[in-house]
């Protein structure tokens, strides 16, 4: 791998990491998990097999990504968010539970599209889309998939508002909003939150 | 100890660890807790003297398990629960709080019973027990005791279903269910759900 | 150092350890923090540059403190609380968001004051000042500063009584309380308790 940083106190045990990407002490990457160039992974985290992550990725410390998730570029998950792939998981070595786990068929997956951003200690329920650019603040509980550009909070994480690519919050007058960092321009449609592109501001 | 797995990140301090348990990478047993056989302990873990863990167990990453909590056969520990033992905890080097923390009598136990599930980031308030073949759902903060086979979501943590053995949500048509996938039937009296056992099921 | 006791799986890079204080396993203290004496830090954890602990804290395992976060004296910091310092974080990776990051003018403080406990699992929003002898309750999600003597739970994190400066919890009748174990009297004035001094107990 070129030009990869990886601590002394780390396990990697995947070729699969892009160049110019730092994975930071007591981490364990397993074989079979893939990450990007250019990310930052920190500190005690752990990446199964069956992981993929995109490039320009910042992943805090204390991160669990379990067999199903898929991080698209620029993503970031804040310190110890809580991935999960199970929606009512039993101790495999029970024996009343030990049939449903003969098979991968109780893996649910995790999508987190391209730009969004997991606040510090939130859990996010498996089996969901995590929209582009949204922000899930800290200690939000997901439990439904995430349009793009949303602003969620609270337990059960619901939407308060919407965000600019940038992470700025937009003000909505009316179904139309300009991000007062980076003019970047919005309309609202049937509660979906889209950029303007640049051929539409100028006509 | 015969036929166990100790990964060599991690540092097991006790003889009671039992036949075919697995304990991966960054994880500290200390002398004087106790583990079961056929146990799978995750990443990241610290088990504190004074902890008992039962047979078949399943402990995912970065758990902490304080001295006082005990956790019964077939039970599922999703990523990153947090088990507490002191209700009203201050820095026990705080001159005003030292008096509190010369003796033991502050530690209050945990007691997880027989197959119950724990979903990740779930929060368990000291001094409770967790009913058998519950489920708390992830990110739960779990303030009573739980009654066996409850499902349980929140901040505080309601009862808003049941469940089964095998962990399948259960649809109670009046008292009375049985388990679409093992056909487990049960009845429920006074709040209190129970499996009905093979005799009275036959009469 | 003098009399400093640091686990050798932990990684120690700075000189500003006080006297009599424990770091355990897995734990990594960068240069540029700075931890008094007579503290107790669990395994772990990560303290970054920029962070500032004083005497007399006991930080439990899992917690993460990031550059800005200031505890004083006699603080207590449960299993896994999660620190921030970012109110709208993006991967600084991400070319929409790189413009904010050249700068460090994101980062927000946090000051925990004297005497302070957060529970287990408690999330702490960034810019925030948690005020002295209040108590956290496990779970909590603190999206305002907190004031002295304030006992908070839920999400998003709300007062719901009072604390002694050893923790017990307080009851008062009308705007005054006396500790039923160590005897210390507070008045309540305009929302903001505090304790009587030895000299207004007299008069």
């Amino acid at each position: 791998m070129k030009n990869v940083y990886i601590h002394p106190t780390s396990i990697v045990e995947t070729d699969n990491v892009g160049e110019n990407t730092h994975i930071w002490g007591f981490t364990h990457v397993m074989r079979g998990a893939c990450i990007g160039a250019n990310c930052n992974v920190g500190e005690h985290c752990f990446f199964e097999a069956g992981v993929t992550v995109g490039a320009n990725v910042t992943i805090k410390n204390g991160n669990e990504l379990w067999d199903g998730v898929t991080l698209e570029d620029g993503v970031f998950v804040g310190p110890r968010v809580s991935f999960t792939n199970d929606l009512y998981p039993r101790s495999p070595r029970l024996a009343q539970a030990a049939k449903r786990y003969r098979t991968r068929d109780w893996r649910l997956p995790t999508l987190v599209r391209y730009g969004a951003s997991l606040g510090a200690g939130a859990i996010i329920l498996p089996g969901l889309i995590i929209g582009e650019f949204c922000m899930i603040a800290a200690g939000a509980v997901v439990t439904r998939s995430v349009p793009g550009y949303a602003l969620l909070v609270g337990s059960p994480a619901r939407v308060v508002g919407w965000v600019c690519q940038c992470g700025k919050r937009l003000d909505l007058a009316g179904s139309v909003a300009t991000c007062p960092d980076c003019s970047l321009q919005f309309v609202k449609e049937a509660d979906i939150l889209r950029p303007l592109m640049q051929e539409q501001v100028a006509s």
